[in-house]
């Protein structure tokens, strides 16, 4: 087999066997297939496309590229969940203890922000004490005693998408649904998950910018699950906003902590969209026959405190001090909070989450590329949501403030993010679309045609 | 300026400006830009298309990316052909004598042969003395002498084509019309043609398989040479048959004395598509009027010889002996003529280039690889063509072997190349059509549109 055949293979659009597949992931990862053969191939893929069945299997060499995680010491149905990243949204700190609180086994890893959005690693790591570099046996003791544990990804898995994802980065071959696809699923399926939630954000602030392309992407992984023998569940929900009020990292914990604490109702953005991704945790992991009894069980881990207390029980298992979930105001100690209020009344029709993001990191809480170091107890917190009134000279949001340099230019990028207008606007729902196996286009016809 | 945005523009099908065009093209000669970003916009390239500005841009910065042959030093204009590669075509040894007896001055760089298709200068070097390896400063000597000089292309030529020519090798990006038209006019600019006569081959044993393909090649060729104030005209010519009689150095050196010496009648195919070439050479030179003045003109350089003369002298003046122009069957000594017979008796129906092409390689005539040795004096000559009656048992062609390792199966592939039917056949002409400025598509509509 010659990699320069499959490339021509791709480029006019054929379909790959497995085999073929196999050798070039395999050959990319041991050095035989050189980079500018990868890149070659990966543009084609871009646009030529990937049928299902070609992506499943581009999945499954890249997550056998490695090591893989063997929780098979773990009993029950361990479901994993995953967001393709945005602006406030802390899920998985709500989510996962939610559905461990439940019975569901919780054994995870995540990763950490870069750009405008924030990643779970870096929002445990606010909490003093937290070490997140753990081995797969240290995971697995801790998810033993609680039944929940989120910490880094092993260096040693996936390999092949480390490299792609590098080298996608720098050839423009990042926009591709299937490459994109087998990125996420691969490393879900290298960390040893049984089933899968899927948070697909769309919109302004997310890398699906159209809800077209959020549905095929969500279906994609879908079907890459299903044919790989692990069970998900995909929700398109909205980024156009941020998901929660809080953006920063001790600041988006504190905020998990007020969900979780039974302080925010029912209709927040971030407290529904967290109950229903842990419903479908429940229903995936046998813990709950349907989604109304899958929600209700959710409600009452919330209500009983049971959830909060396996986010804390995690959180000392991984070296935290417990005391900052009681009192997660100590996480957000600044020198400074600044005001930004509306210069004119009106109603909020859009919160930009993208603006809000790169304000958010311009003052310390994200990084623009993967060496910064980031300040945890800094970022934004929403005060009108979309939908509301604001007077003029009225409160939007507070800036948590250490280093002054940047609060000019982020705070004048966070007023632009809001877009006051005379009129009410209508609010969309958080939650677009659920995609499941059964409603994803996954019949023949659709399985066999590429996708781009 | 980033490679990878420009990337990003082309596999959006987006057209790219000049500047960017030249950033990474002089920015892949200089190593600024790694071979993995240059193969990934090579392939979105392929796939997406460039417009007539695009390639015309293109071809310019690769003719600038080194050094390029000034030849102002000889008066008049300089004028160049190009042919696509073929078997059994031996047309500059024939047209550009012609040319050079009718007053047209050519200096002209040539490549060798690869694969089943043969190259200028391992057939003037099958002439005993003959050395190629010349600078320019020794070629324009010998045109100032001469008129004509042919010698191998300086190292410091184009070398952004050498690079992009070894990348799209291996990463399935060869067949592109924009890839391979800058490819073939960067070379012709940077060694200084001012007018460019082009052989665009199509059919089995060509590079452009369709007609619909040469036909496009051609127009974006004349196009290029337009707009980089080079006059082209481009050719359209059959290569589903070998084009002369003879496939091999020596033997095609040979026949193409045979030409010269006016010995082969109108109506040979290689005998009308070399007056052709040499009277658009004389038109695009200056030195005819109209294409029935540069043919009788053509003609009479063969007629009275001074054609023939050109050529001894050029091989005198590149250290040859001319004494095997006059006897050329010295060129062809070997150990062994084997005779190649039909089984049955029938019309020539077809003689594939191709598999003759390979069957004379096979022999010794051609290389698999760059580094391979040719030996002169092998190769076959064709004693039927297509349209012609051949009995059973009689005479197909003539084997010109001194190693028989692989005469069993080269016999048999060229004993396949030869279709025998029960019925005549149509043949059809040898060149198809004439491109120029004026026919090419090269309205603004066309000029816009992308060509893949």
């Amino acid at each position: 087999m010659r990699a320069v055949d499959l490339i021509n293979k791709k480029r006019e659009g054929l379909p790959m066997t497995d085999d073929e597949i196999r050798f070039l992931v395999s050959g990319f990862v041991d050095g035989s297939v050189p980079d500018y053969q990868m890149s070659a191939w990966m543009m084609a893929v871009c646009l030529r496309g990937m049928t299902h069945h070609e992506i499943a299997a581009l999945t499954n060499a890249m997550a056998c590229s490695g090591a893989m995680v063997d929780l098979s010491d773990l009993s029950g149905i361990k479901v994993d969940k995953h967001s393709t990243g945005g602006v406030g949204d802390t899920t998985t700190l709500v989510s996962a203890p939610i559905a461990a609180a439940c019975g569901v086994t919780v054994a995870k890893m995540s990763g950490r922000g870069l750009g405008h959005t924030g990643g779970t690693l870096d929002k445990l790591e606010a909490i003093p004490g937290v070490n997140i570099e753990r081995s797969v046996d240290e995971m697995i003791e801790i998810v033993k005693k609680t039944g929940l544990c989120v910490i880094g990804q092993s260096s040693g898995l996936d390999p092949a998408d480390k490299l792609m994802y590098a080298l996608r980065d720098v050839t423009g071959t990042v926009k591709s649904i299937p490459l994109i696809a087998s990125s996420i699923m691969s490393k879900k399926i290298a960390a040893g998950a049984d089933a899968i939630v899927l948070d697909v954000k769309t919109g302004s602030g997310a890398f699906m910018e159209t809800l077209e392309r959020a549905r095929e992407l969500a279906a994609t992984m879908v079907n890459i699950g299903e044919k790989l023998g692990r069970r998900t569940v995909a929700l398109i929900t909205d980024m156009n906003c941020p998901l929660g009020r809080a953006v920063g990292n001790g600041l988006e914990v504190a905020d998990a902590v007020y969900v979780l604490r039974g302080e925010v109702k029912r209709g927040d953005p971030l407290r529904d969209v967290c109950v229903l991704i842990s419903a479908y945790m429940l229903m995936l992991g046998g813990a709950a026959k349907n989604i109304g009894e899958a929600k209700n069980a959710a409600e009452r881990a919330i209500a009983s405190g049971a959830a909060l207390n396996k986010l804390r029980e995690m959180v000392e298992a991984l070296g935290g001090n417990g005391s900052f979930i009681d009192e997660p105001e100590k996480l957000t100690r600044v020198k400074r909070i600044y005001e930004l209020k509306s210069r004119a009344a009106g109603h909020v029709r859009s919160i930009n989450a993208l603006d809000i993001g790169v304000a958010s990191a311009m003052l310390g809480a994200g990084r623009a590329k993967k060496s910064d170091k980031i300040d945890p107890a800094v970022g934004i917190v929403l005060k009108k949501r979309v939908g509301e009134y604001v007077g003029a000279n009225e409160l939007l949001a507070l800036m948590y403030v250490n280093d002054d340099t940047s609060l000019e230019e982020s705070s004048a990028l966070a007023l632009k993010a809001f877009e006051i207008g005379e009129k009410p606007t209508f609010v969309p729902p958080m939650v677009y679309e659920t995609v499941t196996a059964e409603n994803a286009a996954c019949d023949l016809e659709s399985a066999c045609a590429p996708i781009l």
